[in-house]
């Protein structure tokens, strides 16, 4: 059902992670750093390299570590942000993005990783890897920054779609519950519904729907079902996973990254304000270095498509080759931990009988 | 037709500001000395306190900056931050928030401030105010610290109601256009549509239609239409107002408030970490207090809630002297502007012509 089976005899028992090299802010440079610091801290994956050979093999060359743990698959055309995704799906077969779902497809990589743009990565997946059994909508799953344990939230939608009836989000709570317990290893993941109160009368008629589906699965998917949460608790520690649709996710996630680059900027101000206060600045140098690394959006780069018969994992757009390689990272530990097949057995459980004859 | 006109000859030509005493997390000794803080900073304002008479009236003795500008209302009842805002309609006639409404009803102050729970106070100023013609839903609007010049965009709705059609959008943009240029005399404010992406394709359908609305009465309005915006603008400088549904803006506010404190804490964990950080947050230690009170959010505080016949603040549950300060310094700043009659015009010059004529 799912292309998680192991295809890395190819490779010395290694994963192999499909990679679009091209598409990405920061040119193919930046992908190929990130695979190369990926193959240091990681001896057990290897890659394959979409995009213009051209510009990969010197690029791959120059990287001692990758001798061998990459092959460069040729494609002429790079999607870029501008695209429509729906132009991308009819015109797109050349592009490098194309090439790298298609490994995925095939059964030669286990999953896929883009910098490209969202919606042509989004479109390119559901018709070529097409929609796991019992789901309806895919999603995108980010981590967000939070006081919980992990250090981290995990949201979805945040834009797959900008809709989601109370079912997609029932299903949403399994597909985050699942990521949850194999990408962070968290037994009993904690599940909150977003909504503009805590009380259950309060919201949009579908939430309370989807509160009473989410509710009903929570023993048999082995989640805790905190119930509704608010947009505080996204960085809080009340939940592991919130649920939403892609609509007010996405602008959850862009208003959150917005108002901490204004924090940011606010306090590199701030303390360039006076001589004593660049004194300070200086002084506090490893302390303000230490937070930045602690809540670096590069540090837990990649959205993650949930739903989709393989996995394929979106890199930010403007990453660099920490950013590149934290989402390879996450990539691998997915295909590991064979995650696309335990969501696909997830969905299907909670399948009503008349489905699952299907 | 609405309730600013001049009532303030009782008090010698000063503007009467109607406040609820009660219901705010920090009791009515903060909203005492929020008053205080106001009548010392400006020499135009005088009160009507709604309460428990004898609560406020030795509080407002201690006071001698508030000795003949404070008239004590007697009101025995109080609205709790969990009382339900259809129970408080039906039964809150006796309530502190109920007094100060009515107090605007009768036109003898020309705004209320609150510290209450929004909904009933929402609730009992809609069935006691009403709305204003050509207004189907009223919204809140909320100042969101951001990198324009002004450092604050408005946003609205934040939560007066979870739906909008594009009709209400329109609406949300003539009332937050008025409430720029009355607030922060902004001649020609920038007004944004929330959405998940600038491109005039994407996103819901109402919000497409809502899109044509706006641009079309940016002529008449004075306002400069820019578009879509996303959720990273609501803190940047694209726009001043930023229009969206109740339900989006809500949990916008909330995340980037979550977020805003999540940054804060590590920020203190961060200087807390080795003596040497310790010393060096010594040192940042006025740096760090002009950065607080730069993003401190009691600085500007007050959501207004727009579209009735008359204006009401609501103060943040949790604000001190300081905050209740802030806003009433903001509605004394809107009754002075005749914020509402301004409004009021905005609206009926953009009814269709028949609603005008009812």
């Amino acid at each position: 059902m799912t292309a998680e089976t192991d295809h890395s005899n190819a490779n010395a028992g290694r994963t192999l992670i499909s990679i679009d090299a091209m598409g990405g802010d920061q040119g193919p440079a930046a992908v190929v750093a990130g695979c190369s610091l990926s193959a240091k801290a990681n001896p057990d994956i290897a890659f394959i390299l979409h995009g213009d050979k051209a510009q990969l093999d010197p690029l791959v060359a120059k990287r001692r570590e990758l001798a061998d743990l990459c092959e460069v698959r040729h494609a002429p055309d790079v999607v870029t942000m501008d695209d429509k995704p729906s132009q991308v799906v009819r015109t797109g077969k050349d592009t490098s993005m194309w090439s790298a779902v298609e490994s995925v497809r095939s059964g030669e990589a286990s999953v896929a990783v883009s910098c490209g743009n969202t919606g042509a990565l989004m479109a390119v997946s559901m018709i070529r890897l097409r929609k796991l059994p019992g789901v309806n909508r895919p999603a995108i799953a980010v981590l967000y920054p939070s006081s919980n344990p992990q250090g981290f939230n995990v949201m979805l939608d945040v834009g797959a779609d900008i809709r989601a009836d109370a079912d997609d989000l029932m299903r949403f709570a399994l597909m985050g519950n699942s990521y949850v317990r194999n990408g962070m290893n968290i037994a009993r993941p904690r599940v909150g519904l977003l909504n503009v109160g805590t009380e259950e009368h309060k919201g949009r008629s579908e939430l309370k729907v989807a509160y009473d589906l989410i509710r009903d699965q929570a023993p048999t998917a082995e989640y805790e079902f905190v119930g509704f949460v608010e947009g505080g608790d996204i960085s809080g520690n009340r939940a592991d996973v919130i649920v939403t649709d892609g609509f007010t996710g996405n602008v959850a996630i862009k208003t959150g990254e917005g108002t901490a680059t204004l924090v940011g900027n606010r306090l590199r101000e701030a303390f360039k304000y006076s001589p004593l206060s660049r004194l300070a600045s200086l002084l506090a140098y490893t302390s303000l270095q230490r937070l930045k690394k602690k809540i670096d959006p590069r540090r837990v780069n990649g959205g993650v498509f949930l739903g989709l018969n393989g996995t394929v994992v979106k890199s930010h757009g403007s990453a660099d080759a920490t950013g590149v390689s934290s989402a390879i990272k996450l990539a691998a530990q997915l295909s590991q931990n064979r995650f696309n097949d335990k969501l696909a057995a997830r969905v299907a459980a909670a399948l009503p009988a008349e489905e699952k004859t299907e």
